[in-house]
């Protein structure tokens, strides 16, 4: 497979999971050659007016990860639009899971791309968490060390 | 230009049509041959938590229009998840206007098809009545006559 094809693969996952859990979702049609005028996150997941747009990186293990400049504009002016909340989702491709990190906890570097710190990987959530979070079940603040991902 | 492709250009000037109006907007990925687990509209529309699904169609002088019955399932099915509203764009080539008609105006025939009646096409919205209705300039009840799209 190649790794256009196999980064489908993993964004499908995704979406099947949201998708088990009630949301409304959608992939991304596949980015063209040509400018872009209209900005897409990878996937949007929605719950009744709660919107998730989402950037979708695979790691074969945890290690910090750069998001160039322009993904991270689209995402946050995408969830701007939307009034929803906008995360990098990271799959651990070993471990099979999901990992969460809003993306207001990456840093600029001297570069102009984001950095998600491997630390944040430790800290994320879990998609059973977000999905409790955007569903009101829990809030962001009752999620405590119980949650931490084991690495 | 293939009817595939022309398809396409048409949903992209929805888009960007929505997107000049401070959507975040997305388009499905083309369907592929296999069986579908996760059902898209053609396209989604985001305004601060209000979500519109759109099904395209695109007709060369006002008609009456059939929706299959997936495509309806699927519309209604996406939109109930999302808390949203489920509209059937159509797009008359000769005016190059969009109008925008919501689904549960639509009647089921007895061949299991919805039929988007042609005097629909007079009453239903424009996109900047349906912008208004979504940023909650204008309610649903204060449209008159005088939003009636002239034939």
């Amino acid at each position: 497979m190649s790794n256009r094809r196999r980064g489908f693969a993993h964004e499908r996952d995704l979406v099947l999971k949201f998708w088990s859990h009630g949301f409304a979702v959608m992939r991304a049609p596949a980015s063209g050659s040509k400018a872009k005028r209209v900005l897409y996150p990878d996937i949007v997941a929605i719950y009744k007016g709660r919107v998730i747009a989402v950037e979708v990186k695979t790691v074969r293990e945890p290690r910090s990860i750069y998001i160039d400049g322009d993904q991270y504009e689209k995402l946050v002016e995408f969830s701007k639009r939307a009034g929803g909340e906008a995360y990098i989702a990271v799959k651990i491709i070993g471990s099979g899971e999901w990992i969460f990190i809003p993306i207001d906890k990456l840093v600029k570097t001297e570069s102009g791309k984001y950095k998600l710190n491997i630390e944040l990987l430790n800290t994320g959530l879990k998609l059973e968490g977000l999905v409790s979070l955007v569903k009101g079940v829990r809030k962001l603040t009752e999620f405590t060390s119980r949650d931490i991902t084991p690495p």
